[in-house]
């Protein structure tokens, strides 16, 4: 498949990076400011090399990328909230001109579910947005296998951030903002790390999730119940610790609510995952509890998600 | 679609009780000694009580179901070993009339994995076998989704009943015989468990296993190195227990090699599930570490995967 990258931060380079390991040529990649685009397949190393010195991918616009020869449109700019622009446009023009779309922006599909799914019902190209929720995690893979109707509720720890933070909070009874700190030292916590530490992330999955599980539900970050986890005192997780269990910020979609918070866990159960990782629990109507874990992010890791998304369109 | 079903144990039985369930007809239904044929399908309710109450499901022959009117043959007769038969030549006659196959019946894709798909290849049907490994856990799909190439190895625990005897034995410093006994009350281990205890059971999921990440390796049991729980000292739980490890059958495809026998893990790792469940690992390239676990065996558990399976073949 040939595909365009909008997006040049973690994820989009990384797929930038493997597309050719997983068999596809990257006819078009930009970032907020400039583009690259050859019809034969651009030079990745090339644009990897512009963006890292120069802090530009190539001498194009970005607008030629959106215009450019694709099968596969690959929607990696940054999540953004209420429109989600501009990564809903990008859907729209590509599902317009029929070509398949791969998010992992979560921002479109979260907050404008049923517009997206009403420009793909009117398109030949096919939506998909496994690398929104998890990574590489199977998530919304296994939810579509195990049909969505068949499962009545998912519980996760989808933000990596938060659950290192609460991690070592638990482990090294120390204060949040020390911890905090700490992970923006390691590059686990950004600069600004509002959307990890007050729930936003997790409940953008969560609401992507519901999406999934209930179609016609039409969820928006809107309808989530979000707490996060910036006023949490240590002490709580020593309370927490002398009664063998411990905090996690858990995003969950039963009865038709999302909610975030955080909650009390046993220490050793599938949702305290350690450090980064993250876990998702599914209840089915006849396998009873699936859980899954692995790393929720990183750039490799979302971008196998994604090669593993376009291999799943030629079947 | 409209399904054979072969096998009237716990997983024929139910995938004939859920088909309707999931928008497909049963038209065919055979135990060892009877069937039940009706192009229209069958009545699903009087089957299962004719098997109950009189020990047949119906008074045609099993023959009959075999070359009944049917898209996807499920095969759930009891796994066999060598030439995997009279499974295998259910498969191939199916395939050879160009219909579709799912198989709960580990012993073909165990045990003649190339031949089967040298007879898929020249056939019009497809096959899945997702239910042959952890039951409803979606570890076959994951691995196609991933990509074999991209999975360095495996690890699990895929027999519930040795796992069931294993965290007996840890929790109440119990002897082998004991708990086997007391998991035969219950219903967990079966009248004669050797191939859950001797690790053959686990052996087969590990081989079939190992020819989804190696489609050319041709593995067979015999190719596998395996161990059993059967000899296993109580007292060597209890030195685990004291360094917080603890024991489990854990089987390994690595390096070209499938093997299965206890081995010491940390009580709380993945790798440690409680009671009757199943756990498995994937090493990815690009993803880390995957964890998933679940119900790995039942009737209706075993069934809602091939449901999903006979879904992946309409997609």
């Amino acid at each position: 498949m040939r595909l365009a990258v909008l997006g040049a931060g973690a994820v989009g380079a990384s797929v930038v990076e493997l597309a050719a390991d997983y068999g596809h040529s990257v006819t078009a990649f930009a970032d907020s400011s400039s583009a690259v685009v050859d019809s034969d397949g651009i030079d990745a190393a090339d644009a990897l090399a512009a963006k890292r010195t120069d802090g530009v991918v190539g001498s194009d616009d970005p607008s030629d990328a959106l215009s450019a020869d694709y099968d596969v449109l690959v929607e990696a700019t940054p999540t953004t909230l209420g429109d989600a622009e501009p990564g809903f446009g990008h859907v729209r023009t590509a599902l317009e001109r029929d070509r398949h779309v791969v998010l992992a922006n979560k921002g479109p599909i979260a907050e404008r579910f049923p517009e997206i799914r009403s420009l793909e019902a009117e398109s030949a190209g096919e939506v998909r947005f496994g690398a929104t929720v998890g990574g590489a995690m199977p998530v919304v893979t296994t939810i579509e296998d195990v049909g969505p109707s068949r499962i009545s509720a998912m519980r996760g720890v989808l933000n990596g951030t938060a659950n290192f933070v609460l991690s070592r909070m638990a482990a090294e009874g120390l204060d949040y903002e020390h911890v905090l700190a700490e992970a923006q030292d390691l590059g686990v916590a950004e600069a600004d790390p509002s959307f990890d530490v007050d729930g936003t992330d997790a409940a953008l999955k969560g609401v992507i999730v519901a999406n999934v599980l209930d179609p016609d539900g039409g969820y928006t970050l809107a309808d989530a119940d979000v707490d996060g986890i910036e006023d949490l005192p240590g002490s709580m997780l020593e309370l927490a610790k002398e009664d063998g269990r411990t905090i996690r910020l858990i995003v969950e979609f039963a009865d038709g609510q999302v909610r975030v918070g955080p909650r009390l866990v046993p220490e050793n159960a599938a949702l305290a995952p350690a450090g980064t990782r993250n876990a998702v629990q599914l209840e089915t109507e006849h396998a009873g509890q699936l859980d899954i874990s692995g790393r929720g992010a990183g750039g490799a890791e979302t971008a196998s998600a994604v090669l593993s998304d376009v291999e799943r369109l030629e079947s």
